[in-house]
């Protein structure tokens, strides 16, 4: 088994993904935070998903079981929400439903990280979320970190790789690029704009994306390839329009509904 | 007893309640899920409301006491935010508080098809929902569903009359086009717009400015009639400016702090 | 001491506060609603902050203990939440975390009426409310309340001042003028725009935005009055361009993360 990604594999990216999501508008369940819920949700709904954020224990297996996809979102995390992903996670590798954990501030939070890990032995299909997190999650307490996202990315793209290795589940680190790999082969998306960072949300929005896209059925490494894409152009195209901030965060579900399969060139991928 | 709505009843919009209700600017309880909580007290703010999410148990039912009108959506439903909404109707009721019931996805997820049996128990003065939950609430598990939206308000109608009838509530199904009943008298009401259904929350923001309506004090069937032509309006309104459904959300506001009362045409309306 | 604000004071305006807390990027820790969260957590973000909602218990002390300011909004409180409000705050007392209080609807409902007191024993930093808010945390029950808000913030001047000599904390009364004082001296805020009453949640983004400027570390008193300075023309901005509440909110936004420095003006104060 090779210990590192090899360039020489081709991108993932497969546009026809998105014809098939917007056809299907498959049942995506959507257990997340308070704070980003709403985007989250209308993410969802614009490429193409119907969410449902069924969270309540008692009800969150039950839709696990009936959804296409779950997503699984600790930024914030009562008693009760703790219990409904436990729950739906439990239920989803029971269904065979493709689940994304997106382990949000997970590192020296105590009751989050213990979660997380807790969630990851439920086997995520996709684990998603920025350098710092990946790498606490993977038990990689230190190393530097690059000054730019893109020097994280570099500088996590070995503990990603491990770390998919170890839990079967595609990884998927956001940053300037975006890093997706499944322990074997690894793509970089060029894609995204700067105001995604001055939005509060961007990074959970694009997990609903995600599992939205995992709700296919199809190949996770290419879902969460053509995922990155889609919303990376999207928010291209919503930067381009926007006047700040509260524009930009609109303009990225007007562009998520109208991104189209043309739009995403294999042209923004590298190995 | 007529057992099906009588078609030369006359519709029963009044416009009058539009100004009636920005003069007076009632105080709207929402407990509502946290999905959709900004954009049902945003939309009852733009209609001319003051909202207040009162959920906490031993706060609901003292508000529900002193507010206008309140609303319950089982959308999200914690194990408090359900004590909250018991309290809260049983005030209501005691109080002779108009309450709009929204029974959010209760069909055959446990926890909120038992809490939305136990709340209609109190007596709500509307509920409101699409035709599947409608059609769930009022326990009836079978039968063919229409193919699109006019279809299931056409095959909901004797169900929802008969729930109206059974519940002394007025019952509003949601659709591309809309039916109103108070078990003896039916409205349609031809208004709204196809983007409604790719936002999230757009039946939640109606069940406040519908509660907005009810806070009057006038006859049910005609404040739930009205609130339902203006937020069609409004809808189709927003929809004529919007570039997708992140624009059309924001113009769903403004268009609704717009509506004006000579907006409401009687021409929108059939029995 | 003296008994009244002396008006011979100057204005305690700090323009270059805007510029310190862009480059540091703070993180601000915010225990707040559901109803609002999302607008705070972009209001936060637009004027340079980096928010953070962490507010489990077991997290939300040692969070305080590494943010550089807390935010602690009582307007919806589950019993987790208030746990986590109470642990925060004695964590941020603990470590000199600056943290403001917002008592929303603080008065005759028991619940948060009592946790607001137990936080006032916490000894905020800054407490921020509208008149009739302050009024009841500084246990005011009666007298005359001013038909608009300017008569508002003249008729609680004197409650606010004394509020802030008994709690040590600066205090900000919202209002068509707004009020700062810290006892001693008293500095009335004239921007802002009658939409920020039309949009749920404006009260509390501005005390989010307090929070980001606390996080210099500068003078509470400056903080608190540049913070509505800043808040106040970025909504006097925003409504210039706005078509209603909806297209007002997303303005806000942007125009708090367009604000500059120029645009901080003296003008606009009086003691």
């Amino acid at each position: 088994m090779p210990r590192t990604p090899e360039p020489s594999l081709p991108p993932a990216l497969d546009p026809a993904l998105l014809p098939a999501l917007r056809e299907g508008h498959p049942l995506i369940q959507c257990l997340t935070n308070v704070v980003t819920v709403n985007l989250v949700a209308n993410a969802v709904l614009a490429i193409g998903g119907t969410p449902a954020m069924v969270d309540t224990p008692g009800e969150a297996g039950i839709f696990a079981g009936v959804a296409s996809a779950t997503l699984v979102n600790v930024g914030t995390i009562g008693a009760e929400q703790q219990r409904g992903m436990l729950e739906a996670t439990d239920a989803a590798r029971e269904a065979g439903t493709p689940w994304v954990l997106d382990p949000v501030a997970v590192g020296t939070l105590p009751v989050r990280t213990k979660l997380a890990q807790d969630l990851l032995e439920r086997r995520p299909t996709v684990i998603r979320g920025n350098a710092s997190e990946i790498r606490a999650l993977a038990g990689d307490g230190g190393g530097g970190r690059g000054v730019d996202a893109a020097d994280e990315v570099d500088a996590v793209a070995e503990v990603a790789a491990d770390l998919a290795r170890r839990s079967g589940a595609v990884v998927a680190v956001s940053g300037s690029v975006d890093l997706v790999t499944d322990g074997n082969r690894a793509v970089r998306v060029h894609a995204g704009h700067p105001l995604l960072t001055r939005i509060t949300g961007a990074g959970c929005a694009l997990g609903g994306v995600l599992a939205a896209f995992l709700a296919t059925g199809q190949d996770p490494l290419a879902a969460t390839v053509t995922a990155h894409a889609a919303y990376g152009v999207a928010a291209e195209r919503a930067a381009a329009d926007a006047a700040g901030p509260g524009s930009f965060a609109v303009g990225l579900l007007d562009a998520l509904a109208a991104v189209q399969p043309a739009d995403l060139a294999r042209e923004g991928l590298t190995a």
